[in-house]
């Protein structure tokens, strides 16, 4: 691709074109192919390359992305109000297992972590503060202050205090079929190979029981109703967070294979260009990852079902075929039962971006997947089982889905932004890949990576895939630090509940 | 009722009385009337006051609580595991407005206060910081962080600044039936009267954009995609907090009628004797509150239900009855398709409290509306609107009940405890009352007032009650300040959102 260039078209057999241009494209512009532009068309959208008759397929990705609501004229512009959505391709309809692509394993690759007593790998060497119930996080959070800005300096080689505050615990419906989620996201949650150590909180009168969620017992446990008042409450939990600290500051990063490694990757405020340029970089960087023995998640249901037709021939076998489909099953049942219109995933932010839908958004969000076999499906907080490409089912939802692959055991996330979200974790450094080179130039201080440097040509796919696959790496050794790192750019967790509040 | 005693009844037609000592009653003892008791049973736990039959009505507050599921000697300890859960009252059979008493006001009642612009009276001098969507609060937090280590001291009349940080925003199902909760919860939530002023932040590409949330469309709003990065949003963000505070501290409390003010109760962490001290304590302040012209709202539809043919007669008129039908008839359709069994709301703390299920949890609960007429109700999130005493019909949850009261305008909140809860809003002035005397003594500083020295006559319910009453005035007036405000105890807000996420 050239500089000045003004539209691109990612497939040879898609019959629209994507505007480039910051400023869109303007009403009487002849095209190089001869075309006339009917209107004025903003960046990210998308330009007829043919008339197109009522019902007409509309083609990206090569595939169709939705059907003509009205007659379409070569050079107009396509956008949510002229289209019509297609249908979710049918459960019982797809193809599994038809699509696995043999490789060759990438040998060598390797990262300086901190090994855990469980046998786990951190990239982070984290104290957490894990809450059983709401009730106590006034509490929790005073004592985190006073640690963080009187204590914590004399611990040098602790990465910081991360508490796991949430809304769960009591007055919830514990017993309901659905309370499974956020009960097994809480117990693995506690398990990330991040935290070095682990300190619970508890009320005292709260459902969710400590012993509900730590097998071992002798996890340091304070009861807040055995204490006499908020003092003695301060020094108990200041004097547990020091005897962490200086277990943890002991501790010093060794060499692992990249086996040790799980990457999470997802989406969030993406545009038009997540699906050409972020989104297959990383996908490429997914599969030298994989290729390298590293374990990665990716996420996002809603943004999956829509590619499911490309998603199953990738599926490893019978078993995992039938957890993808009683995943996707619960998902849809979930949200029929709240008369969820499909089409309400993509945001007006997203519209405003280019993505006239679902589908659209969809094909463009599974490009950070990669091409290789899935190995496994995990359930919303079911932790990763099999090393290799996983597909973690949760929502797309930044926060949940960070919550969940991080209860399923990620080190780090890699996360594509167009029109930018400034979101960080305090459990796991996240890298932020731009899929526009204008977000990187205004957003210097929060962007990692710019994959939008792909659009004009002066980078390719496979270039920004490698860098994000050494930034991995050398962010997971703890010898580069991201953007939200630096600032403590800490978006707090959040359960996925589908149970009902009491 | 004298010292040493060992067992209350608290109605003459009830057939169980209520173990007052601390250590319990051990086997053996013998009480004044001649009855032995058969085994170790702890405190707060009910003796059986005469021989039952399996399916017998075991009776407290002269309200059918259980019946008993196998026969039961007289002495014996009635508990969860002997009995049986009665039925919850039928909507359609409930009695409405046979039970409307009548009262003289009491005059001349005042608080100082600060007016707000739309008319309103607060009791706190407060900056909320509004957020649209949770990807903005990473960045926000930041920025409240320096301000409250640096500047906030400047400004000695401003009592805080709140963050309303949520869950909700985007990744939501914004256009299914069950979102209007949230999205008129934080509506209402952004006029509570004890915020002076609002900043509100916004990403720039959610679903939930600010014009859907705020009318004048002056207000102060900042959107994070159009800064130039992290410290320019730093920057942006302090600069409007300064100037925000500088209007703020100039403003003066001034008197108002007691109509101004509006008070929300609740109770959380309950044991058996919530029922016999804190809550009819509270009940009695209630009454005066709403004699003295103010309002006051209780809540918390699962610790009630059980009991509405004691609320019903209570309701003012058809259009009420109606109102108070539809919310219920919701809730409990909410309860049924989660597979949520009724009696999962009484907590382990609550059950090893005394309490065996939620019938006889819900007595002791609704005694905190004390006995005046009920003039509205309101749905999850509404705002008020009718001068008096009001149910609002929210979860049991204490954080969500919390956040829906502060959305239907409260200006504090009476919270009783019996386990014990150290729970305090950023938003609202909390004022602690314990069921019990060892809870005030192990917590001296987190317990305002002590309700369980009525258990052994030292003090009357009405003198607590009349206690209260002008505790809430002084509180309102910014005379008296409780623990949790002392301590800045801030327990996160929790939105209720019975919509799918996405
Ligand atoms: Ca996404
Ligand atoms: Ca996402
Ligand atoms: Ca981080
Ligand atoms: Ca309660
Ligand atoms: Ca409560």
């Amino acid at each position: 691709m050239k500089k000045n260039i003004q539209l691109i078209k990612i497939h040879p057999e898609d019959n629209v074109k994507i505007v480039v241009n910051t400023d869109g494209i303007k009403q009487g512009t002849r095209l190089e192919d001869g075309i006339i532009i009917k209107e004025n068309i903003p960046q990210g959208h998308k330009v007829a390359l043919r008339d197109f008759k009522k019902g007409d397929k509309i083609i990206r990705y090569a595939n169709v992305i939705a059907y003509a609501a009205e007659d379409i004229t070569q050079g107009a512009w396509i956008n949510e109000n002229n289209v019509r959505l297609p249908e979710s391709p049918k459960l019982e309809n797809l193809e599994f297992g038809t699509n696995i692509k043999k490789y060759e394993p990438l040998e060598g690759y390797t990262f300086e972590g901190y090994k855990n007593e469980d046998g786990s790998v951190g990239v982070k060497n984290l104290l957490a503060i894990f809450t059983c119930v709401q009730c106590v996080e006034g509490v929790i959070n005073k004592a985190i202050e006073k640690v963080k800005n009187n204590i914590l300096r004399n611990y040098p080689n602790v990465d910081g205090i991360v508490p796991i505050n949430h809304n769960y615990g009591c007055g919830v419906a514990i017993n309901s079929p659905d309370a499974k989620i956020p009960i097994q996201t809480l117990k693995n949650l506690s398990q990330n190979p991040n935290f070095g150590d682990l300190l619970v909180l508890s009320l005292g009168c709260e459902k969710l029981e400590a012993n509900k969620l730590f097998k071992n017992e002798d996890k340091k446990t304070i009861i807040l109703q055995k204490e006499s008042g908020f003092e003695e409450m301060q020094d108990t939990i200041i004097s547990a967070i020091k005897s962490s600290l200086k277990k943890l500051n002991r501790r010093k990063r060794k060499e692992f294979p990249l086996s040790e490694l799980v990457v999470g990757v997802q989406c969030g405020g993406s545009d038009s260009f997540s699906g050409i340029t972020a989104n297959p970089a990383v996908g490429y960087a997914v599969d030298l990852l994989v290729q390298a023995g590293a374990s990665v998640i990716f996420s996002e249901v809603s943004e999956v079902r829509d590619g499911l037709n490309l998603i199953a021939p990738r599926i490893k076998d019978k078993k995992v075929a039938k957890k993808l489909k009683s995943e996707i099953a619960w998902y849809d049942d979930y949200l029929n039962s709240g008369d969820v219109d499909r089409d309400a995933n993509p945001t007006p932010g997203n519209k405003k971006g280019g993505l006239v839908n679902i589908v659209e958004k969809s094909l463009g969000s599974i490009q950070k997947s990669g091409t290789l076999e899935i190995v496994d499906v995990l359930g919303p907080g079911e932790k990763l089982n099999n090393r290799g490409l996983n597909f973690g089912a949760t929502p797309a939802s930044d926060f949940i889905c960070g919550t969940l692959q991080l209860a399923a055991g990620i080190n780090l996330q890699v996360f594509t932004t167009g029109r930018g979200t400034p979101y960080g974790l305090a459990a796991a450094p996240v890298i932020k890949v731009s899929s526009r080179s204008e977000l990187k130039e205004k957003w210097k201080d929060l962007i990692d990576i710019n994959a939008g440097r792909i659009i004009n040509g002066e980078v390719t796919i496979e270039e920004v895939g490698k860098e994000i696959f050494n930034y991995v790496i050398e962010v997971a050794s703890g010898e580069k630090i991201t953007w939200a790192d630096k600032w403590k750019i800490e978006n707090r967790l959040c359960l996925f509940n589908p149970a009902p509040v009491t």
